[in-house]
């Protein structure tokens, strides 16, 4: 195997494999280097198997909805069964093996900047050994877990994502600290398969803290409905777990401790840089690794180092950072070969505009561009429209007593659309119309002519432009 | 009640209420003329039934792909009770109370032509009174199912899509003739209802000749998994039915007869024009009313008439004549208020990007634009992609064996989409984003910007815009 490659990526993500993909497209040579299973979080401990065990839950929901249809209680191990077929029982094999036909070559171990251009691998055995990049060297990483500091957290072992999406039984009991996608996402799925007592503790006022606030609200009241506790303003004091493995004892600051068989800590996620070697480079190596729209580091003098996928810390979503990936591995080839790097397609520009999220609840929670909030605060005329989604037909066909709710926000001075925000069952097909619209800045005026098919929720595209006065 | 009014529609369907709705609300005063029930066609005999009885078919077929959860026999009887729930058990009084709302007036009756803006009304008591109109006429009064003059068929009463949508039992054997969208949803509805023998006559070679060739492909695939018999190049030459509501045979130039408890026509509708009294004002009475883009017939002198949806045979589909009814009940309001009456919102140019439709079978059917040979045959220089949506892991996620197809139409020298079919479970939210993207022409270098949110189905755009070459 040769020591020398146009671009080396330190991670085999989605991110880290995307550029390897469109840089050997590009007609460069790729080495990927991946310590762990090549695919990444996404495929094994995040979206992937997240989704699999959300699917039955959420789909026993909407037949629930529905007269005339009677659904079994859900098999936990069928779930859990189909989940590990989901993420290839853990083994990457398919995976190595996509990527050596990319071609580019798989180098297992752990990468780590080495200097300019220069990357060393500790290799399983034990080994180590120099690579060096002709031209770029992308750091892809992905980030980790976050887990605060708080007194018998560590030594309770709790969950992350991780523990969760590879849950091997459902716990009879379980508690979840934190108020965003994966605490929101996992306490539903897991409170489906079987997990009777759930309890949420919330450390603000409203779930999904960074969504438009409606959205937190139905999925609260969902929760309420189907007995999913939540506690808002639960500050975490001390975590007991005097066996382990047994029941962990979470205690507050105010109100009576939560006792569970399982503790899962969903409280955010940092950028994966311990060991990454950004100090050889000049870089700090406790933050994200900064990039201009081309992805690459700024602050690395020759320009050759570039940062994709949760590393950057632009958008923490397995779809952005294969966005990122795609272009930068454009951009590389780009330069590589001393071509035009200003192309349309070799910047981020979708970052910029706000990047799509689905959460994958009962109600979905779909959104896509700027909240309000956000687009007050960056000083943009806004005018706001909301509707509720129970009102539409093709919504009310899908069940008795669908809910949801819509709301577009829009920049009254250029006419079009700063952010969308769709929340309700059977929504996240629906967000990619935002998406286009946001991205592309298709004007309301032209939206006006985008009929929506008759029965579908995409019905109140029309209802959200009429209420803003089309 | 006067006899005078600035406009005066005649037909209540959904066009005919949205052409009043946008008239009084730009200032005019409108009566709208219904002989049956206000809402139309849609509301109580075609979308919303329909998709009412298809809704549970679906869902169940969604659920047996899902490993985990088992999903017991529908409950037919519940099925039609919901059913007649979503058409406010035939009654009209709450679509009468929103028109009265608007305000409108509403005057119940038959409505005809009666010379340049004046519409007589045969009142149900038998009397009638005229009415004349300051600024427009409007026709709506929609379409008919169409029944071909096959000796023996008139005799045998046989369903269309009026019946089946408000059967009030499902028979055990049913026989369909027709290979369109009605024919195939209610042929899907009615066996996972209880139909076990079904079987869909078909004159040509496919089912949902006017889609993408592979969408018909798809459902037949299915039905044949479901047990849905379908007989290709079955030209129906008789049908016998001795005893009124006992068995029906339908007897084909080849092949051997088929014998069921009821028999489905669905062969095409066609503009509902007896009685409308065109002759009155110089129009031939047995074609769909010509209209410009405003709406207004063309060959009327003076202006005043104008016919939205499927009286005007530019699309038969619920969501087309909504959006010419608001865009002409807007013009009229501009033109009766002498302004201008040529904004971008006073055309329609919806229809000419090509309707958005989605066949609400398992799999459903969405397409929007043109297809290859329609885009071909008119002459635009064509390059297509397609991508097979079981290897979209949003697709995989949704259940095991998800099955499905899209396929993107591209404009090469505009770089923008003409047409775009999605075919595949869960697609019917994800079209509003391709009617989109081809009614707003939004580059494919900008699409490239709009990223699917993973993992969701409507990543097969990416993977479509790959397949272009991006």
């Amino acid at each position: 195997m040769p020591d020398e490659f146009d671009v080396i990526v330190i991670g085999a993500g989605p991110a880290g494999e995307n550029v390897a993909a469109r840089a050997v497209r590009g007609g460069l040579s790729a080495a990927v280097v991946e310590e762990n299973l090549v695919g990444g979080e996404c495929a094994y401990w995040a979206c992937v198997p997240s989704k699999a065990l959300l699917r039955p839950v959420d789909l026993a929901a909407e037949v629930r909805r529905v007269p005339g249809l009677s659904i079994g209680p859900i098999d936990a191990a069928a779930v859990l069964a189909r989940r590990d077929e989901t993420v290839s029982h853990y083994d990457d094999a398919g995976q190595v093996a996509w990527l050596e036909g990319v071609p580019a070559t798989f180098v297992r171990g752990r990468g780590s900047l080495d200097g300019p251009r220069r990357v060393r691998v500790q290799e399983p055995g034990g080994t180590s050994r120099s690579l060096t990049a002709r031209h770029a060297v992308v750091l892809a990483t992905g980030s980790v877990a976050a887990v605060p500091p708080v007194p018998g957290m560590a030594e309770a072992r709790p969950w992350t994502s991780h523990e969760v999406t590879a849950a091997k039984a459902i716990p009879g009991r379980l508690t979840v600290i934190g108020g965003g996608v994966v605490a929101c996402e996992m306490a539903q799925a897991m409170h489906g398969l079987g997990a009777a007592e759930t309890t949420v503790l919330v450390r603000g006022d409203r779930l999904l803290g960074r969504m438009e606030p409606f959205a937190g609200r139905l999925v609260a009241e969902e929760f309420a409905n189907v007995g999913i506790e939540v506690r808002m303003g639960a500050s975490v004091t001390r975590v007991e777990r005097p066996v382990p493995g047994g029941p962990v004892t979470v205690h507050l600051a105010s109100g009576p401790p939560v006792e569970a068989d399982e503790l899962l800590v969903a409280t955010g996620r940092r950028a994966a840089l311990a060991g990454v070697g950004l100090q050889s480079v000049g870089l700090a190596g406790d933050r994200p690794v900064e990039v201009d729209d081309s992805m690459r580091a700024t602050g690395v003098a020759g320009g050759w180092l570039y940062a994709v996928g949760d590393v950057n810390g632009r958008n923490l979503l397995t779809h952005m950072g294969k966005y990122q990936a795609r272009l930068c591995g454009d951009v590389i080839a780009a330069r590589a070969k001393g071509e035009p790097d200003d192309l349309p397609g070799l910047r981020d520009i979708g970052d910029g505009y706000g990047a799509p999220q689905v959460v994958f609840t009962d109600p979905q929670i779909c959104a896509v561009g700027r909240t309000e909030a956000l687009a007050r605060a960056e000083g943009f005329p806004v005018r706001t429209v909301e509707y509720d989604l129970g009102n539409v037909t093709g919504a009310y066909l899908l069940g008795d007593g669908y809910r949801g709710r819509a709301k577009a926000v829009v920049d009254t001075e250029r006419q079009v659309l700063l952010g969308v925000t769709f929340a309700g069952p059977d929504t996240a097909e629906l967000l990619h119309s935002a998406t286009i619209a946001v991205t592309a800045e298709v004007p309301l005026e032209r939206l006006w002519h985008a009929v929506p098919s008759f029965p579908t929720v995409s019905e109140v595209w029309l209802r959200l432009l009429e209420a803003y006065g089309l």
